[in-house]
């Protein structure tokens, strides 16, 4: 949508607004629908070619509006999740479907997805244990649990093991920063042996310093043979699993327990917006699940609803599945697709670019939207290239480290992002790197 | 605003960002200002009186468009809970002000920060109790930690407990429903002479099913005496702490550790936005803090600046003060005061059109915009009762369990809610009662 359309379409919503606010009397203060509703008002997977955003609106009144905050909210979640699973060629058990045991919700954030998915496992975990030697307090086994991640995973995946209260271990990767079955082999023999109890592991899809990719087929059977929760954190890369030439990617999913990445980091839907899928959601659902009275309603034990509540952290919610329902239809599947494959084809011309400068280097393979470079030398020359850089704030990078080295990155993200942006960028950089290694001179 | 206003106003802003995009390329990447740039811009308190949507506006391209999303997200949010703390008279400490030690966060709900807090409150007991005896486990101190509150607090306390792997007891309420000294102090006799270690205690101000209040001046010196983090959640009654007449429902807030209610429950500041306070922020900081250099920035140490993420569970955060930015000025303090008694106004009519009918019973004390009430007679009756109000579906009412009583709860909540509205939905409640009586005769 270019500006001018915006300023139209936002023009007529803002209208929808106000009409909606002065005939609120005429409404119904609750829905006549019954739960189940929508799903058959809606197409079962999203569109592959975009649909007018009359259509999109329409619908809105058509379909929304009688189902009101509840159950629409709810129910449009589940089947946006589960369009959004189908393009991922999620396998089946993920998905709510009619009769599903799994099934996808909205997160604020890829930590928050973590943190309810480690909370999820230690409680079962706990039931298993305490079935088995029902003397066993939680105290004593919280106290053995150990999760696992690559020592490459996210931040936020050390911070949901101090939240849980569980010891969180680091597993060494490989040379192409990848966790490998080796490695996690290896603590999981070192740690039985001193007793403990290990129960979850976090594997990453496009790690943040260098979007590398933990290697699930290898990963995925250890979870699976030792009782381990598996929850894969795809927070970036997750997007471009919907391009049928980066779906590989995922392989080994089938192996997870939940699986979670961010729509609002690269598929434009606005932040915030965090897709998790669960394989079973009553292992959430086990988490969580108080009902008090004043939550209670007709339709709590008919089996045929979902309470999302039970799913998150925060009681409350907000209806953000409205913005997948309008990305999804404006851009179609196609439109997606070809978003990521452009960012993806940028990033794959500044690595050439980067390539033709003896100068700089290369720092991890260019799957995805990330180019991890430097200048050939020391940390403290590169810091005092980034800098620069961010001195100039013409662009703006972040940094990280591989191993021992300070490494530059170069990110596609923005959305009308063209070659020239990326052409001139680099020309900026070399410019800087030329400057600074003058004054070096000096 | 009305309607028509609304109209204008909206299409402003569409048009706002519909010309911010398009002339993106010219802006710079990364803003100018320095780290406290904003707080001198703008005043220290919110206005008494409304200031016009033109001068927010305008403020809006002078004081937050320099300071992009960052620093200006973060510090409009410090300023913003400065605000709303003085406007319900906070006592200095929860203020971040220049150089204070406490400060205001907004949070997704109440139940993140009541969860926030008891996990906060658990890594200072655990230190603390470290610090004395080093061999002493984190697992082995959590097994005996306790935390309290009323048994008429909301469920999602209970669920805090659960995800913080603690235990939560409930301590049995007066004759008002109220949390007392006497009740608190012999659970925490019995607990300690168990060997177990009281820890936090959550105080309820506007309790879910009556909106009955905690004794804060009793229960508060006994958690300072006894070294108990207390947590005040008032989810819903905060709001009308802005009035002087309510104010005094707040006393025993100097003896809090942290306080929460929710702007987007009863102060027309939209979904979701959660005001919680720190006295110590280093008290949450220090539960959540990591730092990994693709998080790191410039001003880290400079202590000049506030990092909200260790203040939260999720990592990413929303420009949500804007809402309570554009809200405080379009009403003033007086505007929302005058929002808050009309309520509570409306609130004691229908209490006293239910006193009119002998019928009927007023089940709690009516402090602000709830009435409990019932049909006197059995619960069945009023089971039936409701169940005719909700299907009829022209007003919704959610009840609650006062001891054994089931009890049907009118809350007046809508922005636009008139005396009018409530005369009719009275008439409408007596129509349906009439009917029911009639039938049960037959």
């Amino acid at each position: 949508m270019n500006s001018g359309e915006f300023r139209r379409r936002g023009k007529e919503m803002v209208d929808f607004v106000a009409d909606y606010l002065e005939g609120i009397e005429r409404r119904q203060v609750y829905p006549d629908v019954e739960p189940g509703y929508l799903r058959p008002l809606i197409p079962t997977t999203a569109p592959e070619e975009p649909d007018t955003f009359e259509d999109i609106l329409n619908d809105v009144e058509k379909i929304i509006m009688p189902g009101a905050a509840s159950p629409a909210c709810t129910e449009l979640e589940t089947v946006m999740m589960d369009w959004l699973g189908k393009m991922l060629k999620l396998p089946e058990a993920f998905l709510a479907g009619q009769g599903g045991e799994g099934g996808g919700v909205i997160q604020g954030s890829a930590s928050e997805a973590t943190l309810v998915a480690l909370l999820a496992a230690r409680t079962k975990v706990v039931r298993r244990l305490q079935a088995a030697s029902p003397g066993l307090t939680q105290g004593a086994i919280m106290e053995k649990l150990v999760a696992y991640s690559s020592d490459q995973a996210h931040s936020s995946v050390e911070r949901a093991g101090l939240i849980g209260g569980v010891k969180l271990k680091a597993i060494p990767s490989d040379g192409k920063f990848a966790m490998r079955a080796s490695a996690l082999q290896e603590a999981l023999e070192r740690d039985k042996a001193e007793g403990l109890i290990p129960f979850f592991v976090v594997a990453t899809l496009g790690t943040t310093s260098c979007c590398s990719f933990d290697n699930l087929l290898e990963v995925g059977p250890i979870c699976n043979k030792e009782d381990m929760w598996l929850h894969i954190d795809a927070a970036y890369a997750g997007s471009s699993f919907i391009c049928p030439e980066f779906r590989h990617l995922l392989n080994g999913v089938e192996f997870a327990d939940s699986f979670n990445f961010n729509p609002h980091k690269w598929m434009l839907v606005n932040f915030d917006c965090s897709a998790m899928w669960v394989k079973k959601r009553t292992d959430l659902i086990g988490a969580f699940k108080l009902d008090p009275l004043y939550l209670k309603h007709g339709h709590q034990d008919s089996g045929l609803i979902t309470d999302y509540r039970h799913w998150q952290l925060p009681l409350g919610r907000r209806f953000r599945s409205l913005k997948m329902w309008f990305v999804f239809r404006m851009y179609g599947v196609k439109g997606l697709q070809a978003y990521i494959r452009k960012h993806v084809q940028l990033a794959h011309e500044f690595e050439r670019l980067v390539h033709q400068d003896p100068r700089f280097e290369v720092c991890a393979e260019v799957t995805l939207g990330l180019v991890c470079f430097r200048l050939k030398g020391s940390n403290k020359l590169n810091e005092d290239l980034l800098e620069r850089i961010n001195k100039a704030k013409k662009i703006h990078l972040v940094p990280c480290h591989l191993r021992d080295k300070f490494v530059l990155r170069f990110a596609i993200c923005a959305r009308t992002v063209e070659f020239a942006h990326v052409q001139w960028a680099w020309e900026h950089i070399r410019q800087l790197a030329t400057d600074l290694l003058r004054a070096e001179k000096d």
